[in-house]
């Protein structure tokens, strides 16, 4: 007999830790399949970080082989579920298809960017969900300060040197806070933008506050740190259109910019509404074990999940690190429960509080609840990230150490166009590469 | 009146010594524009550690507005020289064009991959020149890795873990020496690979020994280094054709492979033709003061210039770094003189010897001629580079320090795509990104 097949389909958050809390038990007793389109599991909260030039990006990037022993990665995207004949079908970097058949199933796919139906933003905004995102607005904006620099259009100059965040929740806010001193610094260094006005920063939310889902102490902290450093905070505002020039605001105004930074949420990865079962807003619906409703060897957790927050009777988990993180090891056990080790378990866990790292040595954090701000919030939330990351902590530090000592790397590789980074992807976690017919 | 303007085409090795030289003596008197593709002078010597996953590609990467303060940066590729009018014509990142005149001139335009007749070469292999192709080989590669984990084809398997380098120069066999041990990391960390036989590196010249053009005594080192890492050195060979399946040698051998490495040499930009001046094997022609004949206000340096070797009577000085980078500082020099600054100064130099880095703690070198080989050399090595590098040291240290005490990072990012770095360009230092119209 050959030994039980356990597909886990997506390594972020809630498929990683499947994966690591089936690999540890079962110790080569099952063939664990991860299926993912890269090698890499990405450590999402300090993606603000490589945008900004602090990390570089394989230190967020944590090695699937390297870190998850007796699991076999297959490098590819899923695009189909044949759940009555229990098999899925992925298409690799290359291109080829490939399918296998599956005993237990995970489907933890994640997220990606969210729209809204605004004129002009799927073709003039960015997101910030992936690798390839966060490299080619590194770039971007490291470009727009040199460009600035070149031109003698004072208007192009104005454009350039100002950046737009729509979304003030937990990424745009990390974004703009990093991005403006990212700009500061590449700014000061440029010869010809000496004596010119400092970059210009937007963060553009329709809610009264920034960080409107987290406690109202870390949004007056963010919002104390922001405004500070020039960042212009427009609450209660919303975009009303983007165009190549620029984006014009609902009160009327029209900001000249080159750079619109889309960071207004997320959505389930659409590979959920292809299985034709029950969903909750585009999440699949699951049972508290995360078993998906007449179909008991399939699991699903994270932001693709629907899970019943058994802390708030009638309501969801919402779409967070820690909820994909808990339940990916919930998953792997009730999984582990269904082959005969150990007992099934509901899926309830309270928050722990959040962290939100400012850049600098400002951070806002409610570790337990407990409201904390500046190099205390700082050092508590880089300390909290060393401590979650699977892999790759002393490169991570060294990072760290490196930036606080050294003046900021300001340099564009240049390698992700525009094109490949759309805003409306199914897969924000790749670059596209392959709009070439023929390739 | 308004100052002078010197303007300098290329932030190469010979390109960024003029600049930093003009820059450091005029303090201002004069308007310096450097016109280059990308914002960083590139440290080519330690590309195959980037492609080898040992440094982070932004550590070779120097800053150019950080480390040349009162020259000012234009993003953008020269594509015309008004000799006559004394205009520069280029086209910047976002494909506008721009013009400016000047007063003084320093072509150093460098060189592009140098392509020999081959049927299939210029479809199936990728250069080693620019950042893109590094980044794009260090992603390659970890892909064949795990790509050959996963396929259950012995064959493809095989192919997938084959890696062929062609030309044994200074290039070519760094890329295989650093490649052979980033591979054998990656193979021993996959579980799918566990057993199988090590990646295959095969290493091919048409010379009878590796690094053909420097010492005998250093070839010996290589030699042997390679071979005993298991690389298959195949001198006294050359390639007949290539496909998407492997390549063919001229003893009739087929090699099944997906990855073919072009390291046969370089050909001066071919913007230098497009001069209509007198060139020498497509390099231009310029007097022992570096000045193009009939232009004494427009100077070329480099591996873009046919100077005269002054040292060896009746020849032109080889393209290295070496030379390019004091030849930048000469041209400087007699730039100044022609501005009232000191005297002119004709170009001689003799080489001061070459060092070869293996990878791991090997090397191989001969500063002032002295032959060594192994640790020594590998400090004398990573020494000198630390001390040519016009910035990054601590960074481009640490990361030593790192890869000495942690396991090597194995993830691809995957942002390269193949055809974005094509062999035959006149750009090997910028990714192709507009190949779709309309962007």
């Amino acid at each position: 007999m050959s030994p039980v097949r356990i597909v886990i389909v997506g390594a972020g958050f809630a498929g990683y830790q499947a994966a690591r809390t089936l690999s540890r038990t079962l110790r080569g007793a099952a063939d664990i399949v991860l299926i993912n389109p890269n090698d890499y599991f990405l450590y999402l909260p300090l993606l603000p970080e490589v945008a900004a030039g602090v990390l570089e990006p394989r230190r967020v990037s944590v090695s699937l082989t390297g870190t998850l022993p007796r699991v076999r990665l297959v490098l590819g995207e899923v695009h189909s579920v044949d759940l009555a004949g229990r098999r899925v079908g992925w298409e690799d970097p290359e291109g080829n298809r490939g399918e296998m058949s599956y005993d237990r199933l995970v489907l933890s796919v994640g997220s990606v960017n969210k729209l809204l139906p605004i004129p002009g933003v799927a073709e003039h905004a960015h997101g910030f969900r992936g690798m390839p995102e966060a490299l080619y607005l590194r770039d971007h904006v490291t470009r727009q300060i040199e460009m600035a620099g070149t031109t003698e259009d004072p208007r192009e100059r104005a454009a350039r040197r100002t950046f737009v965040v729509v979304g003030a929740g937990y990424t745009g806010t990390e974004v703009a806070a990093h991005g403006v001193l990212f700009t500061d610094t590449l700014a000061r260094k440029n010869t010809a933008l000496r004596g010119a006005p400092p970059p210009r920063w937007v963060l553009v939310d329709i809610a009264p506050r920034v960080l409107p889902e987290l406690d109202k102490r870390l949004s007056r902290t963010a919002d104390r740190v922001l405004r500070k450093r020039g960042v212009e905070v427009r609450t209660g505002t919303t975009v009303k259109e983007a165009t190549s020039e620029g984006v014009l605001l609902d009160d009327g105004e029209f900001i000249d910019t080159r750079s619109l930074i889309w960071c207004v949420g997320v959505r389930p990865d659409p590979l959920v509404e292809d299985l034709g079962l029950p969903t909750e807003r585009g999440r699949l619906r699951v049972d508290r074990y995360l078993a998906v409703p007449g179909h008991p060897e399939v699991l699903a957790c994270g932001d693709a999940a629907a899970v019943p927050d058994l802390t708030r009777p009638g309501q969801f988990t919402p779409m967070t690190a820690q909820h994909a993180q808990r339940q990916g090891k919930v998953a792997a056990r009730n999984i582990l429960a269904s082959l005969g080790h150990g007992t099934p378990k509901p899926y309830k866990h309270h928050d722990l509080g959040f962290t939100v790292d400012l850049g600098g040595v400002q951070a806002a954090a409610d570790p337990l609840h407990i409201p904390l701000a500046g190099p205390l919030a700082n050092a508590v939330t880089r300390g909290y990230h060393l401590m979650a990351m699977p892999g790759n902590r002393v490169r991570v530090a060294a990072d760290w150490l490196l930036d606080a000592v050294l003046p900021r790397q300001a340099v564009q590789l240049g390698v992700v166009p525009s094109w490949a980074v759309p805003l409306d992807t199914e897969s924000p976690e790749i670059a596209e590469t392959a709009r070439v017919s023929g390739r």
